[in-house]
């Protein structure tokens, strides 16, 4: 169901809409195509002209799911527009199941560790077409040849849609290949991930145990191995025994290894693609992966997740600001000075130097600190702090607000030759929460915001509002959970005063880009 | 008491405490002379005999405080040597009471932010005497021209005595040197640090509210800017007004700087000093100040202090170890190669790579990485891992297994010309609590222990241990923090059985020196 709301001004969307080369864009003068139009999220089912009505800065109305529609497990979702800081809505978002199943390698490369700043790729890429397969959600379960997994993104876009729009068609593909490489020995649960694929177990000292089950597996990975066309071909004989010991390593942590590996992926991508592509801007991402009982939360940006369960909250995600980030980015930008172009420094000061000020004693911090202390002002500390800013407000490099996401590879500081790329991560951290441990009633949910929402409600009171709303539900009601979001959004968005958005207590609500999915969590230990 | 037992052993002692270069190295020919000679901590008041007997690697006496002998608040201590593992008792403790005086400054250097890697330094350094006066316990209290902190510290030496000899005599100079900096800013509570010393407050924008105290501290401060040699005059014009807001640092913010300044400044005086004195090996550090109702717990290292109030646990220190610094260490190594000598690989694999696996398919770790994932062995990977093993025997540059404390400045990769002092951080994490806040018990403590403690000791079996035992004493006794100090290090260390020292349940008992604090925090709330 659309929110209807037609407005005067939702015309002037239409020349933003249809061109090509600026669609994805907003604010480059590109001549290359654009990978995928800009859009709203596939699932929304939204027509051209629905889709203008909905980027209307004046009466924002919220888009939630038409009746006609359900997301797997009943998800809820909610978006609305922000309040003029940018044409588009740039948040972007994604729910589906992917099957990953095995294919030739040759399709989906292996990410390649950090050895030299650009890593050589040299296979195709994922296009949203092929290896992350959606499935239909009337057949969902175990999949003979492969894996399921459910799986929900927010992407909150900044400087341009581009990224954001590609990130939302991709990531879910870059996350089936990796987990493609490792299928056999995540479904093989009765022994640990061999250390190396392709030896023989039962010669291999260091696998204890029920030597079957990885036999079987390594016989499968050998396989795999080969098709990635690495030299050499199984070990036969036994390797001499070592007295070293060995490091064991969990199921769980080869999803978290596929996940971090698939970000980067992405990001590796969209950097290449821009080559031949109009992809604008960056984004943070937020997803959530249900694989084998387990919900694995990834996040690089300053988009959250929480879980609620039974009245209490559990975060599932830390943001990463300039602030929460401080400290890696002043080492860097010690590490390697070059990187601040002569323009910056690395020490933070409670606000600008003055010339005048040079000689005197004045509150900084190190890479190194978490305190303050006072340093005389010598003329190098006239030059622009790397971090600058409080709260919302704090910038790297007096330019972005956050510090991990996807794409940015052109961003430079404003009239400057100096790049913001290398001082941003597009690693997420993975948080686990497993499904199984825990009974869950109808109204326990996780709820994945962009920060939007999460400005202007804490974590309590979001979680209030959602037992709140929830209780009052018809716990049969599938479509509960999308009332739920509406509400939330509702909530973080206001209603339009004479003096701007306001919610409870007269306080602003977000004039920012807001997106919301509400995931009950009991059917989790439903679908094993 | 020390608990008296002679053993048959404790002569050949002698030849190693007698020596002037060797007493404070253990295992290095240096013929510089030492700094300070080998001891025990000073509070215990042991006689040469007495240090002689304590170090029996059989017996393992366990060293507490003479009954004639009190520490502040009554605190217990208690002390253990090792099994055998190195010849000295390699930790070492401090307890007093310092007041940092307002100075002329140029006894106490400025901390030097970092511009590069080797900061010049022209000033003397603390000696022991002079600056951090040590103070009467009987005239406790705010000093009328200084300020008053208590400070207890725990050093674990490794690769020598000298370096946590020379901290446990030091340190406290060096905390006291740079709170001497802000004296007057942290006795002037009703109104926030100034950002720049010596401007005049009722002309900046900047500071709002009170103007009286601002004024009185600036005033005194610009005094104090004037000492250390600054050039200018104080800003007698009003600054033009400015349109940028200004970050407001709290009081506890300086102390946490001073703190964490204080320990590179320590770190800084063992490398310079070591061209002219013998000052052998690392030590890591666990420091309690407590300051103005606050107890500020600085720790770089694989100590640990916790609080145990009303039978809850309140951890206020984390472990810095090559497994949890694993991705700054393996970050900086990917910065800066060089510093890999190469023979390391920054990469993480969970054992040794055998020549004939390249070509396979291994687990790995990238330092963007907290899962794993598998790729394919190249040349380059059959290098040592910068970090390798788990647990205790996790090390760095397969050396060190600790990745934060002072000294180690000599410190290289056995036959080689690589060293560990770049990947190793003298800068403490600080945690604060304010005593003020609760009323404390006579059973709610603050436990600081040595990893010898930790390592066969959980957080929960301390806090029940301590709190079982004190229950079981007279309240009124202020003897009773001492034995319980000493009840936990028997925890420890256990009873030699015929095969080695066993603890509870037939566990192995700690073979390492354990040293342990115990400090009640009821006396806090009494003397703010």
């Amino acid at each position: 169901m659309l929110t209807r709301v037609k407005s005067a001004v939702a015309g002037f969307m239409g020349g933003i809409m249809a061109g090509g080369s600026s669609g994805g864009g907003g604010n480059t003068g590109s001549e290359l195509p654009l990978k995928f139009p800009y859009m709203r999220p596939q699932f929304l089912g939204l027509s051209p002209d629905e889709i203008e009505c909905s980027a209307d800065h004046i009466a924002r109305p919220i888009l939630i799911l038409k009746e006609t529609r359900r997301l797997p497990w009943a998800t809820g979702y909610a978006e609305v527009i922000n309040a003029g800081k940018s044409a588009l809505n740039e948040d972007q978002a994604c729910c589906e199941v992917v099957v990953a199943r095995r294919r030739p390698m040759s399709y989906c490369p292996p990410s390649t560790p950090s050895k030299t700043p650009t890593a050589k790729r040299r296979n195709s890429l994922p296009n949203g077409e092929g290896l992350g397969l959606r499935m239909d959600p009337c057949k969902l379960g175990e999949d003979g040849e492969g894996l399921v997994f459910h799986y929900w993104a927010l992407f909150d876009g900044h400087a341009g849609s581009g990224a954001a729009v590609v990130a939302s068609r991709l990531l879910q593909h870059h996350i089936a290949c990796q987990l493609q490489a490792v299928i056999e020995i995540l479904r093989n649960l009765s022994s640990l991930p061999p250390t190396v694929l392709g030896e023989d177990p039962d010669n291999n000292p260091y696998l204890q145990g029920n030597t079957q089950g990885p036999h079987r597996a390594l016989t499968r990975a050998a396989s795999l191995r080969g098709a990635t066309g690495a030299p050499g071909s199984p070990c036969s004989t036994p390797p001499p025994p070592r007295f070293f010991t060995e490091k064991k390593v969990q199921h769980e942590s080869l999803v978290i290894g596929a996940i971090e590996n698939a970000f980067k992926e992405m990001d590796a991508q969209i950097e290449k693609e821009k080559q031949v592509y109009n992809v604008t801007g960056g984004c943070t991402a937020l997803t959530v992966v249900y694989l084998l009982g387990k919900l694995y939360v990834g996040n690089a940006g300053d988009s959250r997740a929480i879980i609620i369960r039974n009245n209490e909250i559990i975060p599932m995600s830390t943001e990463f600001t300039p602030e929460s980030e401080r400290q890696r980015l002043q080492f860097l930008g010690y590490m390697q000075p070059h990187l601040l172009g002569n323009e910056f420094t690395h020490l933070e000061f409670p606000r600008r130097v003055q010339r005048k000020e040079v000689g005197k004693r004045m509150l900084y911090r190190d890479f190194t600190m978490n305190g303050w202390a006072y340093k005389t002002i010598e003329d190098e500390d006239l030059k622009f702090p790397l971090i600058y800013g409080e709260g919302k407000k704090a910038r790297v490099l007096a330019t972005i607000g956050v510090t991990r996401g996807l794409g940015d590879h052109d961003l430079k500081v404003h009239d400057s030759n100096i790049y913001i790329k290398p001082f941003l991560s597009c690693c997420p951290e993975v948080k686990v929460y497993n499904l199984m441990q825990y009974e869950h009633g109808a109204d326990d949910v996780l709820v994945m915001g962009t920060d939007g929402l999460w400005d202007v409600l804490s974590n309590q009171e979001v979680a209030e509002a959602v037992t709140t709303f929830l209780a009052n539900c018809d716990p049969d009601d599938l479509h509960r959970y999308t009332m739920a979001a509406q509400d939330l959004v509702m909530r973080a968005r206001g209603v339009l005063r004479d003096r701007g958005w306001r919610i409870t207590n007269e306080r602003l609500g977000s004039g920012d880009d807001i997106s919301v999915f509400i995931i009950p969590l009991m059917y989790g230990n439903r679908q094993p």
